[in-house]
Formats: structure tokens, C-alpha cells, sequence
């Protein structure tokens, strides 16, 4: 349906370059039993903000607390190919798509765990990831809310990332 | 940014079909004093859930309860143009852009209220909208959660919706 | 279970002050299909909210945002009496329990609607309310987190709405 | 302001039997800058879960999907006795105060992590936990909403787990 979200034949696999896993929760899901997407968003969210304070070591709440650095979300395209289910466990993952003076672009995949382990070169074809998101992040000051250049920190944090060799997260090709 | 969502020179601009209007509450927003944006797509989701039962005249409780047909979104994509905060008024429309036998294509649009006094045929610049969203909703068995034709009375009211003579709440063209 | 938070035979009825009418959403709601009970205190919150703008006629997002006034809650005491499922309505409605210098009493009971129509002269006992809350809010500096006296419009509405006569929208004695 | 919450001189202190660590988060933050009080039980909600399927050994999802056994909280009496900021860390503990046949009562107590490092033996007084609830839970059958005895498992875990030797993690008497 939306092509150009999805990896294709020939095309290079993302190279992760962070993952955490949730589990789904009671409070996730809705009465038909499955995640309630505006939870996605909070998990995705709770994600960027794992990578930057764990992946990138540059403290969040210290970057949206009292440095004023705000990252918000100004673009989002989501497809949601499969569902999932109270005790399914999401791996999730991030890889840059495109970095700017002033804003970041990340492709995020959630896959249930236990679909990965389908081997994508078995006669049944991998599933695929559940949840794939195209973000684009703008740094901002949040006095002003106007778009700024990434404090120093973050972005030789994000360009060194951009530059380290693959990580071993990420799918085989 | 993202050209195909927004209503160029010359196109047609969207023909609304529901419109409520919602506050910006204290609980939306975030430390930054903004719309959290997870908050947005719950807002999303009470609008549809508005427009089916009060719009289309199809009970939205009936429908995903012992009717058990469910309306996932397989597809959003959103834009954050412009910042929300507490208090705040937003205008919520939605419009059709695409019927199919078990999927639906919407645009919709949260204005803030009062941005929309500026005239657009002034000097100044209209704002536009908000935040702008492209949703695909498909319908489904709350069984086995696959897709399957929209239930008559549904298909009925969007149909019916599609025909009518265009709203006055829509902008003029 | 919890007698003090009921209306006893001979006791007087709450004197409510302030009422709205909120719909149960598909997203207020979990897998059992009633409502996930942190999603009432975001209900609460919301009245509260509205209680403050319209009924008391001091903006909460002026108080709460340029004016840096906080109303913080310190205790909060709830009884889920009987489920709420999506589609119900819920009446909300507010009693002052106690005012102070600096602090609040109330209690909020959430009825459903239609439960509220039987008679409670009939044989069929009244079913009560679904939800009841006793709650201690307290009047905050935004920049200390300290307890200050309320400002003086806040403390003047609802001194006002003390001494003003009782409801029509309060249960009958 | 609610004596019967506190651990008085002379009291035993709770005997915790679960407790996990959370991180306040961006998003369970206000404009205030402080965790919104509801976001406290959705952490609450995800604590039980996590106490039920890893503490308790009984999985949750299973619990109350396939299994139709539910567990509604019914009573919640909770006190914010200090604010919490994004990017402290919250030690969350459970103590169990009643076993019944189809409820359970629980004292839970959120600590700020650091606050805890302050000696109670001090001259400086311990702060003490910065969210207290005292909550009673009931097992229900998700089909008819009524209460139940516990299931089996559940029952031989919790009483298992009340008959224990205490846990090294509750606080010094």
C-alpha cells in the first residue's frame, strides 16, 4: 500500500542503530482485545526517548528540561500491517534515514518477537514487522518553539552513530 | 514538506463531512506546554468515533461491541505544522477521499479556532490547518481480524455522505 | 465497603455545584470491554477543569499557564462501584466538602445515565452512583510547588458557589 | 492529613513483596513539569501486571484474556505526598495488607530513587515515599462482572508469597 516504506527486493535493510523490547500491557489495548494505536505513538516516543538519553548518552529530560531543547515531531507516516496482542513483546527498532542542521529522519520497526524468528530464508516468508514508522524530528527551542541547529552533544552523537559500521541488531541481507 | 498533503493552487480544496470542535486540555499537553502528539490521535480517534455514531447515524459502541466489525487504521500519515497549546480551541473536519468495498481513505484537518478569521483572500497569509492527517481505515471482523466488506447501513450512510451537496463548513474554494 | 463516601440514610445529600455529561469511548475502555480505571481520573481531571472555566469562571489555562497557579491533587479516595462499558454516559457532578485557606474538599460521583432514572421512592432500590471520589486539591505556586492561598477570584467563586443555593441537578433529600 | 497511610512510630513497616524501578517520562509529565496525577495509575496498573506475571509467576495476559478472569481494582485511596519531575527514577513497591477470598488489599509505595539514600537513622528526616495507595482489588469473572474466588494458582501464589520470610528490599524497622 505504501510502498516506499517497506524494504524491497535489492533495496539495503535498514541498519538499526538502536532496539529496545515491551511488552504489550492491559492498559495498551482496546475492547477488540489489540493495541489502541495512539499507544504506539507513546511507546515510540518512549523509544526516541531511550535512544537519546541511552543510545546517543545525551540526557533527555536535561535536553527538554532546563536546556529548553525541544525535538518535535513534525512529520509521521505509520503503517500498521499487523496486530498485536496483550503479552506480545515488541522489539523496536530505529535507524537514521537522513540527518540535517536542524532535523532528523528515522525509519522505527516494531516486530513481535518470536515473528523474527522465522528465518527469512525458509519457504514461508518472514512476516515482517508489525508496526513501521517514517519520522522526521526537528530540534527546537522551546522558548521559542522556531527550529534551531542540534546542540553540539547531540549532533556529534548522531554523527558518529551515522558513521559507526552496522550494528549486529539489525536484519541480515 | 510533504506536498500531497496540502490543497495546492487550483486544487479543489476538501469537501468536509463532520466537524466538531475540541479544547486543549491540561492533559494533553506536555512539559514543553504543547499537544503531547500521541494526545492528537486520541482526539483523532474520538472524532471518527463521533462522525460514524453521530455523522452516519451508525452507533460506534453497536458497532465495535456486539456487532463486533471493527475499523482499524492500516495507514496514517500525519503533518504537526503548527504548535497547540492549553486552552486552545481546535477544529476537527474530516472529509472522504477515497470509498472502497472494505477500506476508506480520509483527509482530516484540526484548525486552531480564530486562526481560521484570517481571511484568505487577505494580504496575510491564511495559517492553515494544524495538523493534517491521511488515515486509511479498514473494515473488519472483530473475530478474526481480517477485512470484510463494510456492513450495509455503514456503506449506506458513506455513500449517501460522498453524494451530498457540499458542506458549509468546508472552505470555499 | 468504604461507608463514608456513601450517602447514609439521614445524612444529607451531596449539594452538587457543577455537572457535565461525558460519553464512554472506545479508547477509555480495555480488553474486558469496561472502562481502565486510570482513564476515570483523566475524566475527573477534565471536569475539574471545566468546573474551574465555566462554572467558577476563572480560566484554568490562564491559571494554570501565565498566572503559574497550581491545583495539584494530595489525596484522593475512590470508590469503583460498578462498571462502565463503552457507549454509556456518565454524569459528573461536583460537591464541595470543605474550603480552606489553601485547600479543597470534594466529592464527585459518576452516575450512569439512565440508572439515575429510577426512582428512588420506588421498591427497585436506586443503584447509586458508579464511581465516587473524595478528593483534596491544593493551591500551588507553579514555580515553588509550594501551597499559597487561592488568588482572590478563585477564593471569591467559590466562596460564592458555597453559600449559593442548592442545585436542581443534586439528588433529592 | 490521612493517618491510617502513614507508617506510625511504633507501626511494622510494610513487607514488600514486589518492586521494580520506572523512569518518569516526558510524556507522564504536564505543562507543570510534574507527573499528571493519572499517569501515576496508569504506572500502578503496570506494576499489579508486572507483580502478577513475573512476582506471582501467573501470566497476566493469559490471566485476563483467554482465562476471562479479572481483577478490578474497587477501591483506591492514594496520597501524593511530593511531586515527581521527568528523569527521576521511581522505586515502586507492593505489600500485601489483606487476603480474602475474592479480594486483596494491597499498600503500594512509589520512592523517588536518591530519597531513599537518605539514612532514616539521620538526624535529617527520611522524606519518605512520594505516592502512597492503599488499593483493594477483586477477582471477577470477565463474563458476568462478578466477583469470584481467586483461580487456583493465583490463590496458592499469594499465599505463598504472605507466608514467605520478608523481603530484603522493604525498609528497616
Amino acid at each position: 500500500m505504501n510502498t516506499n516504506t517497506e524494504t524491497k527486493l535489492g533495496e539495503p535493510a535498514p541498519r538499526w542503530v538502536f532496539e529496545r523490547r515491551e511488552r504489550v500491557r492491559f492498559g495498551h489495548c482496546d475492547p477488540a482485545g489489540i493495541v489502541f494505536y495512539p499507544r504506539y505513538f507513546e511507546m515510540l516516543n518512549a523509544l526516541i526517548e531511550d535512544w537519546v538519553s541511552e543510545g546517543l548518552g545525551v540526557d533527555f529530560s536535561q535536553l527538554l528540561g532546563p536546556r529548553r531543547v525541544g525535538l518535535p515531531t513534525v512529520h509521521l507516516e505509520t503503517d500498521f500491517r499487523r496486530i498485536s496482542r496483550m503479552g506480545d513483546t515488541l522489539i523496536q527498532r530505529i535507524a537514521i534515514t537522513r540527518l540535517g542542521r536542524s532535523s532528523l529522519g528515522l525509519t522505527v520497526h516494531f516486530e513481535g518477537e518470536g515473528d523474527e524468528g522465522r528465518a527469512p530464508e525458509s519457504s514461508e516468508p518472514h512476516p515482517g514487522p508489525r508496526v513501521v514508522f517514517q519520522q522526521v524530528l526537528v530540534c527546537t527551542s522551546l522558548d521559542t518553539h522556531r527550529p534551531q541547529a542540534f546542540p553540539d552533544d547531540l549532533r556529534a552523537a548522531l554523527t558518529l552513530t551515522l558513521r559507526a559500521p552496522g550494528s549486529q541488531d539489525g536484519p541480515k541481507e
